[in-house]
């Protein structure tokens, strides 16, 4: 079940970035459940490198994906008109029924014509090549599958998942807190756009916090919490590692030292106190400064080179809201039902 | 299902650590595969700190969990004598039926009175408090399930799955490349006996290599080749990250620098070249040296000092055949049927 | 996972009659399988009650709901426009990607109004009720997941599904075998028409033949192949049995005179000759001729009649695509990957 | 996961009937649950076929099997000695962890030699050929996996299912309601005895009532009540059939008559009344009558005529527990969690 995430409140994905539409289906949503719209819309616009509000977010403004249109949802089942509307001007909302909650997204923005120096070649980090090898058949027009936008739908089911956790009180936060060597969040957007400028790219780590999860959660043996929240985060695009408590540093500490920091989990089993992890997430590999060349998935031409437009100097940014996503998917999972 | 593993080579896995056995049932296993007695018997002597043969093994002769008696496995189920005995001296063989393979360990060394002052307190850094919260009830005769002895059943299994991956072409091997701050191997049973003179301890990590794996092996979307593995590894007591490719590190290289780095994964599925991770194992927090208190669980006595008897100084030497089980048991779901 | 069927070939389901659209995702079908839009065009109509060609689905046309306009099928993703499309006119194809094949068929028909009489009535023989204890809340225009509408979905993913099972050699056809007590197919038309006319409604029995699943599909023990058929066809709304080889009429003959008919199964497992299972649909409760009241949902008002418009007066004849397409999906699940 | 039955209490089955054991082990059973071993005891002599107490199973004191001595249960993992032992002279209790209960019957009365004739024979309506086309090789030393001593497993696992459910108000009592034409119970044990005597057999037909099964349990598309127990009670061997409510006999009935008989069930969803459903049981096809010959699997010596020793002339006395296990392990993963 590749494209399904969870066994009691399942989120099934589907769409390619330049097909008709992505989209998804939640199923196991309690009935009577309150979606706040205006939330999901600021979580895809965090998600499409708008910068919102706060100063965390202000260095995703840098992002040249920035200026599309805003992603619409369209609602095909599951879900009415809210009864209660709340007050604030422009605020609408919906009420889920307990069957099916299917939405979709259309693609406004495919331009297949941008992408047809690859149909044949592979580009090097990307998943050009593994998807052949998988399917035998690969379409070349934009990333497919594999493109970052998949992630919009992960961040709509993500965004009802946090309500419902929300009501268990139950809170999601994610930060970058680091980009490169920089560890100042004060610094990072002048980071970025050095990579930018310099038609480079440069990794990022994201530390989640979780609060509220019941202590009991999660299962001692193989599902332990740690478990599930690392299966749902390794699963994001260009995230390379997953580390909570005392992670990869803590290996330098002897047990005298560190035995007090469990990161919120001990025996696989939240301990009631807040649970903290951090994942690291790669520069992308399609920049005008990587001067490698594309392999050529026809044996005929040579290598090409590759043909960069747009480019994200560091994904890490876009990364987070679909970090707290998946994030809210995983625990949706253990602590509802 | 907190204790089974997979979905198509499923692993049940039972016993307290305390109780009358540990093992476990393994469904899915196709007929007529040999399996190999005598390999058994070395990855459980791994497990339990024995040192076997070899370099990497030889800094696990410290544990003083060594001394005791071999695991005997008995096989309840799913196998029949193999005709095809091979002719080296003491080995025997087994072959599957492709019906449920059952098999348990008999605990042999369950000293219950050795844990008698557990009976009111919780360990720091243990599963004894949030085991407590789950379950409503605890049994404080040993660590019972938290305990180390339920991977022995993992070991078991995961000899099993080498053994069907062996077949077609796919090995696994596992080693310690850190303890502390050391990274040489051939100085880590001085540091590690450093330690455990000290009457302290200290965590380890742990590289793995997977060769053989086909192109295409993973899924694309949630199930990526790395969320499986790092789901099965995360799952091992003490483990606290795992990261492949670039990992942690990665973070400070340049988009330009980096890229052709993948780890043997590109997109969530392998690309046929090896898989390498790395995962890091915190030390045990129970040792002589940690000055810390049990807090009661009572709240009538006041905290009582730890009483700590036989202590490993470095959990990662043990860790490192589960590691390969868990390894093999991911793989084996995903690359066979 | 109350909307999703097989763990392999996985089709989620979404969709209330009277909401915007009906529809599903297909995960794990596998790439380059072609599909055919006519065949699935001509078994929406047969669910829709249209005799569309041969003598066995004539007796459909006396469907009310006949009348309406066909159901389009708008493809999300998942296909691309098959270059080798078949020369007949209006004949076009899909070829699939490997990646999630979601689609919708929009409701066009939806008269919130013709069930306002339901806002606060249960119906007998309906799931009104017992949705509204379920979840708490109900959605009483229309039958909502209750209604037969739902099975639009089933069929196109079951077309879907046959397509790829007709590639390994497996064909599935089933007929309604009795209606009421008769038992001769020439005569199922007339019989129909005479409870149409008279307000009423009447049962029926529809066998399934299968050839060309190979020998050894099936498992030994809990999910032996008759008990998965059981739970796909019995999960079709107004199903209230299945039998297969010698059934329920068996009972009454001796050991000595029936141990050849399996019915194409042994001890789980096909044997490689062609399964039959007959299943039976009771009549549609909603008639006019039922003189029985709703029950008041309020407890105030008292009972009231029940307004019926259109009404189906053998339902068992819009069933059949449906036993075929739930047959195939629970196939395609055990023979593929 | 063939082996496998529930996906929240599961219950994992092991065990061949001539090798060493069979048992099972139960995930997701919560902690603290009493387990009644003199119901254990109970419900495995009834399944052995000793009539026990009260009218309903006195024809079962037929069955040539009684004779043995009765099934011990060993318990390995996941209960500890009751503190709160019942007074009754003999009465032991467990109390369950929350961890894995694993359990074993050992097989005393294997008698490989009784099955030697089976090397190169396949008995007809057994699965002996099946099972060979399957898995390419079979264990002829008895049934095997496909032996009724697997179902002694079940029923423990549905012994303890039926005590979960009880603390919920949930009772299952099943009982034969047809043997052969025979619908008077009073003259069940003549009839049997008849058959057996004339070296037959003859099918039997099971009702079995549920009480207390909350409204709302089931769930409305595919995995419906209905569903879920046709899926359970299916997968006991010789079950030819399942039906609920009207089943097969309503077909002959208009609707205008039936809408008010439910079955306990509606839209998939429990209605709060008594849940009935029925299952017909195909007799033994191996008798000393039953002069059919074996098809032998070597194709070299012509068929062999079968030699029938021991034969039950109604299973369907002895599936009687089997199948309140079955609906007891259906039912503990829809309302349990």
């Amino acid at each position: 079940m590749a494209n399904i995430f969870g066994d009691k409140w399942t989120f099934t994905s589907f769409g390619e970035s330049h097909g008709a539409a992505v989209g998804g289906v939640l199923d196991g949503v309690p009935a009577g459940l309150h979606i706040d719209l205006n939330m999901i819309r600021e979580e895809l616009e965090r998600r499409a490198g708008k910068g919102t509000k706060g100063q965390s977010t202000k260095y995703q403004g840098v992002s040249p994906r920035a200026l599309r249109e805003p992603d619409e949802v369209e609602w095909l089942s599951g879900v009415m008109e809210s009864d209660e509307v709340t007050k604030d001007k422009g605020q609408r909302g919906l009420i889920t029924l307990g069957t099916p909650i299917a939405f979709l997204i259309r693609n406004r923005d495919a331009r297949p014509e941008d992408y047809e120096w690859l149909r044949h070649s592979y580009r090097p980090g990307h998943a050009d090549k593994t998807y052949e090898q998988k399917y035998g058949i690969r379409d070349w027009r934009g990333g497919g599958r594999a493109s970052a936008r998949e992630t919009a739908g992960r961040v709509v089911a993500g965004c009802i998942a946090k309500q419902a956790l929300r009501l268990k009180g139950i809170s999601i936060h994610a930060a970058l807190i680091q980009v490169g060597a920089e560890t100042d969040p004060a610094k990072f957007a002048d980071t970025i756009a050095a990579y930018q400028k310099d038609g480079d790219s440069i990794g990022g780590i994201i530390e989640c916090h979780i609060s509220g999860v019941p202590a009991g959660t999660g299962e001692p043996i193989f599902n332990k919490l740690q478990a599930e929240l690392a299966f749902a985060v390794m699963s994001i695009n260009a995230c390379k590692g997953f580390e909570y408590g005392t992670g990869f540093e803590g290996v330098t500490q002897p047990g005298s030292a560190i035995n007090n920091i469990s990161g919120g989990i001990a025996g696989g089993i939240a301990d009631g106190t807040d649970i903290v992890f951090r994942c690291v997430f790669k520069p992308t590999p399609s920049t005008p400064k990587a001067l490698v060349h594309c392999t050529s998935s026809r044996n005929t031409s040579g290598d090409q080179p590759v043909k960069v437009g747009r480019h994200d100097a560091c994904v890490a940014t876009r990364a987070v809201p679909v970090v707290e996503a998946m994030t809210a998917l995983a625990l949706v999972n253990l602590v509802l039902l």
